[in-house]
């Protein structure tokens, strides 16, 4: 990969439900504005078309900003708007499927919930791990049981692979992820949730300075 | 396109929830014993591992019978198991799109519910249309107005594109939509939702003799 690890520090991902009818691609300028490092879309009841689209704008954005697109699951999409990578999950495709289609320049991610996920062949193959949940969420009653700090550090401790913590992450909780070994912060309602997204982003890239 | 038209005849279209809990792959295995010359997989509600697996699985089935599998709408799942094609409807990729992603080798099928996604520039980039709905489906009640044969005979003039037809067909009403001009039938329940799905394939592929 060709990419700085400096990009993993601070990922927005998109979530259209908690955005409260703003324009994404307002939001994530501001993000950006704030000091995002990475942007992840996700979509999981847009159509493929209006996934495509909002992806299309996403990059036109963020290519001439140096900040780099994820596009989750979607490899199809990925490859149509030239994004810099995909993200999957535990039931998307394999991370070997997602590299040969998208060849060795693309970044390819992975969320990882347990350290049995982690001792699989794929959390070995990415660019980068997302760990979590990191806190409970009330916005996601059906997520994962949260890792904690200390289960984060556990699981952290198992790979060399860069690693973005995510789940129930803002500014005030965030250090303590970030000294248990964190090479980064993914953020979906801490910032598009957030009043004022470029203030929300400044303030959780404010902990690497 | 190097496929022979004939494979435009019967295109069983699949539909999970109209199987009866029956596994996918066998009811496949079976209509292509009774004369199914193309299989569409269609995955509307499975993750994408699932749907990747059986998509896996019909290819490994149909190769080997000569019989093209044509996924709708994920072109990178597609892609993964070397699928013959992709078909998409109007919310999906745009045609062009989906074929620089497939090259020229693969098949690209689109939905066409009106005359006004007739003259759109996608329907002369395919290499079939899929034209429908013919007629009332009283299992999918938020499908558009059925064409009927008068309907569909209109839009069939319109393409020189091969034109299966769509929607409610089974063997007792669909001669008449073949007199009308279709070059084949794509059938669901009529084949998936089946006692006996090679009998119920045995029977439309009749019509064609």
């Amino acid at each position: 990969m060709s990419f700085d690890p400096a990009v993993y520090r601070l990922c927005l991902v998109t979530d259209r439900d908690v955005g409260r009818g703003r324009a994404l691609v307002d939001i994530v300028a501001q993000a950006v504005a704030g000091g995002v490092t990475m942007v992840q879309l996700r979509e999981k009841t847009a159509t493929t078309r209006e996934f495509l689209e909002e992806a299309r704008a996403l990059k036109a954005l963020l290519t001439p900003l140096g900040v780099p697109l994820v596009v989750n699951d979607r490899v199809d999409i990925a490859l149509a708007v030239d994004a810099d990578g995909v993200h999957v999950g535990q039931t998307d495709m394999p991370v070997a499927q997602v590299r040969a289609l998208l060849g060795p320049r693309r970044i390819v991610g992975l969320s990882i919930t347990s350290a049995e996920q982690m001792r699989r062949e794929d959390a070995g193959r990415t660019d980068y791990l997302g760990v979590g949940p990191l806190y409970l969420q009330h916005t996601k009653p059906n997520a994962s049981t949260p890792l904690g700090v200390e289960g984060f550090r556990t699981l952290r401790a198992m790979t060399d692979r860069p690693v973005m913590a995510i789940g129930g992450l803002k500014a005030g909780n965030s250090a303590p992820v970030l000294a248990a070994g964190a090479d980064g912060l993914a953020i979906v309602s801490g910032i598009v949730g957030a009043d004022d997204p470029r203030a929300a982003a400044a303030q959780l890239r404010a902990l690497f300075s």
